[in-house]
């Protein structure tokens, strides 16, 4: 199964070049050249937590199995490189045929997503077994601009700006979601980048990473946060406010961005991406994370989503 | 259950430093410094397939899930730096414990190895789901001495040198194997070496990749092969021969390395490692492989073992 599976990717890969070297031998080989460092994330996607096999088209989730790694290379402002991929894909057929065409079909998802943002597939793994789909891909990439954009580099007084909206993203944007790594390296070329994240667990969890690891707390106007159509949608249905749905909901994947509050300014200003750039709140000393209310007062933000 | 596991992983390991940063942060930077060339390899293991959770101790598992993407670098002779951990944990309790518990006992596996060839445990993902245990790791590492060993390098005339021995690893080896990866540093600085990988599928289907991918064949001496005792003690339950597990069984995870000839000779004379070097036959320019007999008979070589 893996040798008839790495003979027909081959074929849909651009050349059998030296990059994708992992496909043939026992590890793929990159060249570090002109880069300082090297920025590697893995996230694995499992059937019945981040997709329903049965449910779904497999070329979505594997679209998103490497979407979501795209994700994190933009969240350190890194310029993804190459990807390896892991299958663990079930012995038995499935409703989308057997191990072998299961395969295919999660490839013919992410390969167009691996060519458009210039990522090689330098190698993996592929097994079959007795369970259901397991699909793991290691991003590599290479930091842009002489900076790795971490969770720990807030300053109280950085405006907190995000990208896109949130919400409601069971709703298909989990799946569909366009990974902000050009933003993300447009945003650290152009500008005075303080601290950053990509909204995976949720909008209040993610920022309350970034603020525990600055060390510092967090002022969030609830009026200003961009609520997604989606998140409207999903409040009709669940009775929840669409506010809470926004707060909460995760796997929105846009980003947090700590940035001096000038430069916030003329970000905002500027509005240099295609997708819309929204000031939130403010990092502040105290240790605390407030929601501000459009009437004046305040409550305490509980950083609530999903837990893995 | 994954903030919980951090928690404790950190307290682990020897001190927050920054190659750690994807545990705590959306992606692992690694300095690139020194090296042109970045070698990377992933390997997954599944229940059932790789161990059987319920029969063994996870430490076991956790320590070979680390040991098999080590023995990756070693078939590249390249110098393992830090790895990604993904674990995915059946969510109900197993016999060794909660998705907690059983997590910190695969790390209580793995570390005591990592911290031996000074790997950093840079990252990783944490989940759980209603499916059985999947142990995902991407190791990192750099080329030594300015070559990165691959399987096309073989040419005619090439001895055919192999470390340790072979056959029967399922009776333990194949859990407790040592990864050759000090045995390849040290050759791949003394000596000049044309190809290599690991006998991870087996001897005789390692060793026909190295053939078909240098595009040459392979004349194997079959009184020359290390046989294992425990392929030995195997053979007295199977009823195959002990020669037949040697060359059909897998996960020796020994090195298999093609040598010019006159510096093969030196090297099995000199024996540089505490594991024996022995010359096992030689690579040819007909692409068949041959199994040369005591008697003087040779038969084709028929490539065997366990199909991923």
């Amino acid at each position: 199964m893996e040798t008839a599976f790495l003979e027909w990717l081959r074929t849909q890969l651009p050349d059998e070049s030296a990059d994708q070297l992992g496909l043939r031998d026992d590890a793929a080989v990159l060249s570090t050249a002109g880069a300082a460092n090297l920025v590697a994330a893995h996230d694995t996607l499992t059937d019945g937590v981040d997709f329903l096999l049965e449910e779904c088209d497999p070329r979505r989730v594997g679209r998103k199995s490497l979407a979501v790694n795209l994700s994190d290379m933009a969240a350190m402002a890194a310029e993804p490189v190459a990807a390896l991929v892991s299958l663990v894909l079930p012995r038995v057929p499935t409703v989308h045929g057997n191990a072998l065409e299961l395969a295919k079909k999660l490839c013919e998802g992410l390969l167009p997503l691996a060519r458009r943002f210039n990522v090689s597939i330098a190698g993996g793994d592929t097994n079959t077994w007795s369970g259901g789909l397991v699909i793991g891909i290691t991003i590599l990439g290479r930091e842009s601009n002489g900076q790795v954009l971490t969770r720990g580099g807030a300053r109280p007084g950085d405006a907190i700006l995000v990208t896109g909206s949130f919400g409601g993203s069971i709703l298909g944007r989990h799946f569909d979601f366009e990974p902000r790594v050009t933003e993300a390296l447009v945003l650290n070329e152009r500008f005075e980048l303080h601290a950053g994240t990509d909204v995976s667990d949720s909008l209040s969890i993610d920022l309350a990473h970034i603020a525990a690891t600055s060390g510092c707390g967090v002022e969030l106007h609830a009026a200003a946060i961009p609520v997604a159509d989606d998140a409207h949608r999903r409040a009709a249905a669940t009775g929840k406010s669409a506010l809470e749905h926004a707060l909460t909901d995760g796997e929105d994947f846009e980003l947090i961005l700590a940035v001096p509050p000038r430069e916030a300014e003329r970000m905002v200003k500027e509005q240099p991406l295609s997708t819309p750039l929204t000031n939130i709140g403010q990092f502040i000393k105290s240790p605390r994370l407030w929601l501000h209310h459009a009437d004046g007062a305040r409550s305490p933000l509980e950083p609530r989503g999903y837990e893995h």
